[in-house]
């Protein structure tokens, strides 16, 4: 393609609008154009990515014998009635009222559709195990869609649904499945993490999400190197680094002091490491009212276990709350606590002795506090929000911290859908029960803007070779003649080239290149063709060399293949 | 792809609400499956042969320098605002209020998109011609969708949108999008005819139709099969068969009569061909009041044309309004009218003498009457509707009259949306102009419903080669391990078989193929390993024959590329 003819070309600037990496450089370098927030017009070039990017999903799918259909993405309400979804999702469905007074929503996702359509087709055990998948539109009304690709209202999504006689044949299925997954992003040029997670609206039943390392990521995930496995910060477990704590317990002691109210100014005040700060969070958990939960100073309350902990919903307890309690917010303990609550405590405070806490008054402070003489907890559990410098729960090594991109999910979904639209079938023992299904779900687009995300720097994308619009850019210095061969050459070998051939200057070109991001350059002039040569750039390099033209059309499949 | 895995599978009874042939076949062979009218899922039957449309048409737009981009279905209403489509699609548009009071129209058609997206791209006369494809989804809410993929609420269309400096050079390119059109159809093996037509609401410029001939066509078309050109009867013109009508004029005379109302019974009355009375069609004008159109009463008015020669909205004259006027139905006349009306005629009552008409009371008729000496006319016009018996205006051969599905249409669209959205161009003169306009679509599953509308017999579907959902249908009748490893062996030479590997009998597994419709048959039993050959059969074709398994591959491929 001759970039002169090309339609979408770069920009000088990015949009003063975008607030993502992403969409400030697919805007700029032509890729994408702006319609609304969080929708999107795919440019020729953000087009071509897009193919590459679903065709490897598609191979993906196939080889775990998805079949590809096509759902619409209208669907009639009454579907959307008998999941309970139209009320659980309602904030972020597109409606509409047609003529005739029906009432449409479109489709956000495609369990709605795909329960009915199975049921048309799912009898008897031989029809299963059986998996369908679309490469297709998702609309949502996303609260925030600012993130460009990463978060859109109208998007590209691959969903595959499967459907099984069995528990244990969707397990296996789902194994496969996660591993086609893991397939995907690496043939992307992404390393992935299947974090296990809470399935949201989707299901209670057991999910994974599939994270992607990148700054601009909205999760934090802890990673094992050694194992290589991966956990949301939400619902990590890990080992604690136990302090050197081996000190007899003392006698506990009352003391006035003048600090703040942090944990660090406590610990300060004391002159003891923040992790003998005894700290009591007042939270208010529904149903059952308050409740101090107590875990050292070093540590925090992770919110997700505390909720599965009590199976209620809770939130912390407020300024104004913790006064009408009688508690002084940074002095509060559960010595002597005068407010009627209970207290449940983090397994970390069991190994520290001699902790300091607050005397529930201003300024004053307890020293000496041990766990069992000084105050007693009615339970202990494991509430820690776990983070860098924990210990792998499998085999003690370092947890690292990352941020990532949640870049696909899975969930098992077990027999909800199906009850909801009578998808049975007849069993080998002659029974009708109802079929297991799992559901496999990678946004298409997301996926475009979670690889810019990953592969760029100061002057533009480097996307990885198996994605790229183009394999080469080429661009003539003069030597108009010669570069116009050269294309035509380089196309009837198969090459995937984007040829610069406009009449700017150098400079001009190389930074378009380097915007858009095209893995080889190769650049033609008066001066290469001295030596019969051309110049050879790879984007993820800093250093050209010069390669024989004789030479060149190797050199290209070995890197392509490479 | 083996049948038992397979998604999909045929019905015994064609579905009870399919009114058309191709949703009848296409639901019944699991190519579709109907969500709500208008709206259908395709099952991997169906979006195998979608791919391969798509895949067709995306060729041949790459052929016309047409650069695939991919806009949303989600259009901020201000957009339809500008154009007026809001009001004058108003009836089709799915429109939905989303948070934020934002308000959307679910993109019927693109030119809403595409124009404000050009002008962020286009500013000079360098950047010119363009010409830019999507291929997307559809919504409108039609209100009849009863034609199965032929009339669809929501559905596949590929739009292109081309833009220009010049009328000349958008001629130019309209000329090859044409040709692309022609191409497009050919190898779906449809025979397209480019009809002018009217452009809706879309353009008043020049437009085409590209019309493919099928029984369960909507449109009529008149063909030429010798200038190999095509006019939709709505605006077809004609060379009239002119009546050997030599006689002299003869004196006017009343006659008592006692007939029916039609023409055919007074041509009986007087023992007269039809194309000796004179018909008279009251019209009612829009401003213009009540008008007489005199025809030969073999012939009818089109009232398309009839629009055209006022510029004006019409409608034939109800019994109740002749009788206001005081004509008698059956027999009006424009010798001596007793109401206020001017006559127009058409053409072709100049060539007749001595013709008959009514007397303006019942039973009473005047013979020997002719234009000039006993009725003035106002005007001469072509007001007739063209049918079959007409000859081509061109070269005089007769017409054909066939019925058509509209399977494309191309449109002129000039600078109406380049002024709506300020597209304009800096000229090489210096002068700001706007863009000039082209625009083409084909709906993509349309397409797919037209070609079983033409390839079908009783038996089921008849796949043109170049669509079919796989090359082969392969059936195993006993020697299980020979069909097995025929499978694969074909399989590997890189055919598309489908593998009926089904316990079935014989019968259901021939009756499956008809159905569904695959050019190429290919059976392998004990009877047929005996003389080491296979039964080849294609779909359209009532003959088998035994080929030998050595000679297979050769002739497989040799089909295929015929």
């Amino acid at each position: 393609m001759r970039y002169s003819k090309f339609f979408g070309k770069t920009r000088h600037d990015p949009p003063c609008d975008a607030e993502s990496i992403n969409a400030k450089l697919l805007t700029q370098a032509g890729f994408v154009e702006k319609v609304a927030a969080g929708i999107y017009t795919l440019l020729p070039l953000g087009h071509l990515v897009f193919t590459k990017v679903c065709n490897i999903i598609r191979e993906e799918m196939n080889a775990v014998d998805g079949q590809e259909i096509l759902m619409p993405a209208l669907h009639p309400i009454d579907l959307w009635e008998k999941t309970g979804r139209i009320k659980t999702m309602d904030d972020i469905l597109y409606k509409t009222t047609a003529s005739g007074n029906k009432k449409f929503v479109f489709g956000a996702s495609h369990e709605e559709a795909v329960t009915p359509l199975a049921a048309k087709y799912v009898n008897s055990y031989k029809d299963l195990p059986m998996s369908v998948y679309q490469i297709q539109t998702k609309f949502r009304d996303e609260p925030r869609a600012k993130s460009g690709l990463l978060r859109g209202r109208e998007f590209g999504m691959k969903d595959m649904y499967s459907f099984h006689t069995s528990e244990e044949d969707l397990d296996a299925y789902y194994e496969r499945a996660l591993q086609a997954y893991t397939n995907v992003y690496e043939r992307c040029g992404l390393k992935s993490y299947a974090t296990t997670a809470s399935g949201g609206v989707f299901t209670d039943n057991l999910s994974h999400e599939f994270s992607i390392q990148t700054e601009a990521g909205e999760d934090t995930i802890l990673l094992c190197e050694k194992c290589d496995s991966a956990q949301n910060l939400e619902i990590a477990e890990g080992n604690l680094v136990e302090p050197d704590n081996t000190e007899k317990e003392e006698e506990m002691k009352e003391v006035d002091v003048e600090r703040g109210f942090s944990v660090a100014d406590n610990a300060k005040a004391h002159d003891v490491p923040n992790y003998k700060i005894l700290k009591t969070v007042v939270y208010e958990v529904e149903e059952e009212g308050f409740v101090g939960i107590l875990i050292r100073g070093d540590l925090n309350v992770n919110d997700t276990k505390l909720e599965n902990y009590f199976k209620k919903k809770l939130r912390s307890a407020s300024p104004a709350q913790l006064k009408e309690l009688g508690l002084v917010q940074g002095f509060i303990s559960p010595v002597n606590n005068p407010a009627d609550i209970s207290f449940i405590a983090d397994n970390s405070i069991k190994s520290v002795v001699n902790f300091v806490t607050g005397a529930n008054a201003l300024n004053k402070d307890l020293v000496n506090v041990n766990q069992g003489r000084d105050f007693q907890v009615k339970d202990f559990a494991d509430l820690v929000e776990v983070r860098a410098g924990f210990k792998c729960k499998d085999c003690n090594n370092d947890l690292k911290e990352i941020k990532a991109v949640e870049a696909g999910n899975t969930f098992k979904l077990g027999t909800k859908y199906s009850e909801n639209f009578g998808l049975n079938f007849t069993d080998q023992d002659g029974k009708s029960k109802p079929v297991i299904m799992g559901c496999y779900g990678i946004g298409t687009t997301r996926l475009i803007g979670t690889i810019v995300e990953a592969y760029n720097d100061d002057d533009g994308i480097i996307w990885p070779k198996s994605v790229a619009p183009y394999q080469i850019y080429l661009i003539g210095i003069g030597a108009n003649e010669e570069a116009d061969k050269l294309y035509e050459d380089l196309k009837s070998q198969g090459f995937e080239v984007l040829y610069d051939d406009r009449k700017d200057n150098p400079g001009t070109k190389f930074k378009n290149a380097d915007l858009i991001g095209i893995p080889l350059r190769i650049v033609i002039s008066n001066r290469t063709m001295e030596n019969d040569s051309v110049e050879w750039k790879l984007r993820n390099e800093s250093e050209a060399e010069m390669v024989k033209t004789t030479d060149l059309n190797n050199k290209i499949s070995e890197f392509l293949n490479n």
